[in-house]
């Protein structure tokens, strides 16, 4: 049985968040996680470069073999929504340089992975997070969610990377 | 009088069109401009990497000194800007990533830097342009809207740069 390394990533232009586990059939194991943040004293593009290095330094030092990030798109405003979207690219473009496969999760499919119902409190996500990997730690609500991205990418991942493949070949 | 070769960027996932125009004092010479696409058969990840790619290599190509983006967040609704957003996060880091100051102008700037009010119909730019620029080509109007906004740059770069340098001190 393969063994697959996964980045969880939960963008955002001030705190991108990202969770890297192993999955090997059923069972998770939790590696690493962290914040990578961007100072909100530059101009948005040395942001941007800020968020892209952090993630290409993660994805370098943990080798993962897939990502997945979440896809939302509800949010306050469009300034706010405009901001998440950039970040959100940033996000897919650093493992998809590196030649990850990125799969994209709703945060319902994420609550209904994680916590069995699609819909919940952060709290409940972050502590079936510590249920399902006893061992994780987290520096934050951002870390956690992406722990629960790749916690859902280790349950979806073969029909999301087939869907991935069969996008390519057409 | 420094000459500066200066890179207008539009962008969009579909289609992000660029320009480049050489600045020396109030003179403005046309360069090159075109259109980066995106395969939309593909996935957003794998399209967001397409437009990365083929912005570095213009910036390669072309060794502009700055660049100009737009400044968007008006839109149809939250899944466009989102869209719009991903592209845009692309389209700054680009540029970026080059080493290349980066700077943003709202529509309207862009539209009174070239036609000399804050509004004004598409084809009213693309005129100027070519006013402007008369060997200037472009294969669309994304196209001509980054040269529109490469000159626009030429027009407020001193202010601009500086602010972001005082921005990147801090």
């Amino acid at each position: 049985m393969e063994t697959i390394r996964i980045i969880g990533i939960d963008p955002g232009l001030r705190r991108t968040g990202w969770g890297v586990v192993e999955s090997h059939g059923n069972s998770l194991r939790f590696l690493a996680s962290g914040t990578v943040k961007s100072n909100e004293k530059l101009d948005l593009a040395s942001r941007l470069n800020q968020l892209y290095e952090g993630l290409e330094q993660i994805i370098h030092a943990h080798m993962p073999h897939e990502a997945a990030v979440e896809n939302t798109f509800v949010n306050k405003d469009a300034a706010a929504t405009l901001k998440l979207g950039q970040a959100r690219g940033i996000a897919m473009l650093a493992p998809a340089r590196a030649g990850l496969p990125v799969a994209e999760y709703a945060p319902n499919a994420v609550k209904k992975s994680v916590i069995g119902v699609g819909h919940g409190e952060k709290q409940q996500i972050h502590m079936m997070v510590k249920v399902l990997m006893p061992k994780a730690t987290f520096d934050g609500s951002d870390a956690a969610d992406a722990l629960a991205l790749a916690i859902c990418h280790a349950h979806h991942r073969q029909s999301a990377v087939a869907r991935l493949k069969i996008a390519a070949r057409v």
